[in-house]
């Protein structure tokens, strides 16, 4: 049985300002939140979650010392952010996330600048766990890594990219010697570029790259369109997929 | 001003249901509104603006002969789909789109299998008109190319495509000779595949591409993953997305 009191703590961290302030998220459905249980670098503060979810994990969670609470499927309806929710809820512990500055001139990085919408930033953290992408940094006016909306694009792929939130020029100091992408309407086709590994600056959807990171790009790239009289550009993520399979390419094929 | 009935008869049109049997839909906002309007082959049935809308546009809707009310923005909020509406709704008589059957020979086609997501279909519509595609054929149980989410994603793109719903079935014996590419988990790399000018198929979000339709592919493709242990897929949209990016870089540069 689950409280009144706790049915309502749970509704709290639909919100941002206050899974800020717990240091909470939440983790919704049978495979996403199997996948967090599973991965030791994180901390599955309780679950929730119907009798026949615990039929069938309860041995799991005692072994892994994971609290958890039967509840109803009208309960989890309640504490649920989904219109249809999938037999258990989890309620997980932030992580602080680190730069890692070698990874800078080892790998290729992504910068995310002021990504908005969070099924973008989910499948960009996908995209980027396909292709080998171990680090993301996201500009601070980019979109929360631990919306729902964002957790549920990404498909598990955040257990395994590094995403920290840092404005680009608390980045730059680091990036001498780095080679920096950026994907402009107006730039070199990616086709026929010499990629290398260095750090890919995807824009905002409406805005595109801003004025001041434009001017630090190294290599100013594009996809090239087929026609003049077409859309006039890529969705953000969209972009970013045809960027990174061109990397791919270009230093693995 | 508009009528209590009008508002209720706009807000039907939220309804796929309506959109349907009346043979309309909605399109809103200045920027995606003008594109309609001003495209010759649309007929913008009514629309509805507000003020501020309506002293910027009023010439050239008297001169398309195009009906409009003038609304406050209370009333536009109350037929709108969005939670802040952009000064001016259209409602827009469908077109019917006929299969193009010279298209499948000479050009690039999409046949999208079950595609669910309003969103995915919109930016694939995108993509599409980027790369210079012409022509896009759902199956019948793809989403709505009128639902307001599709025509949002698409930006405009739903003008210059031409999107046509058949089964793969009904599209077979018009594919003979035509190359038929599938993305697929264990298909031959794209990056060294020969492609050719054919029809690509893109699978359900979660399901991939249907058995029925795996056994009639010439050409299994398949995106290389960087690593093993990573994600298990790419979102629909974001694999078209590399697919069509591939064709364009192979057949052009």
């Amino acid at each position: 049985m689950i409280s009144k009191n706790r049915i309502k703590y749970i509704q709290s961290l639909h919100l941002k300002k206050n899974r800020d302030s717990q240091g909470l998220f939440i983790v919704e459905g049978v495979k996403s939140v199997s996948e967090f249980i599973q991965d030791s670098s994180v901390t599955v503060k309780d679950i929730y979650a119907t009798p026949d979810y615990l039929s069938q994990h309860k041995d799991i969670l005692e072994k892994k010392s994971i609290e958890f609470t039967e509840v109803s499927f009208e309960d989890l309806k309640k504490i649920s952010l989904q219109s249809s929710p999938n037999q258990v809820l989890a309620v997980i512990l932030k992580k602080e996330e680190f730069l890692t500055k070698e990874l800078l001139s080892t790998e290729t990085t992504l910068f995310l600048d002021d990504i908005r919408d969070p099924g973008n930033l989910g499948t960009i953290i996908r995209i980027a766990d396909w292709f080998g992408i171990k680090q993301i940094i996201c500009s601070k006016n980019t979109t929360e890594l631990y919306n729902p909306k964002t957790l549920q694009a990404s498909m598990g792929a955040v257990l395994r990219v590094n995403v920290v939130y840092l404005d680009f020029e608390e980045l730059l100091p680091a990036l001498t010697n780095v080679p920096i992408y950026g994907a402009v309407l107006t730039g070199e086709t990616i086709y026929t570029s010499k990629l290398q590994k260095g750090v890919i600056v995807i824009g905002n959807e409406a805005n595109g790259i801003s004025e001041r990171i434009i001017d630090k790009l190294t290599y100013p790239v594009t996809i090239p369109a087929a026609q003049h009289n077409g859309s006039e550009s890529l969705n953000a993520a969209n972009a970013c997929a045809i960027i990174c399979s061109e990397f791919h390419r270009q230093l693995n094929y």
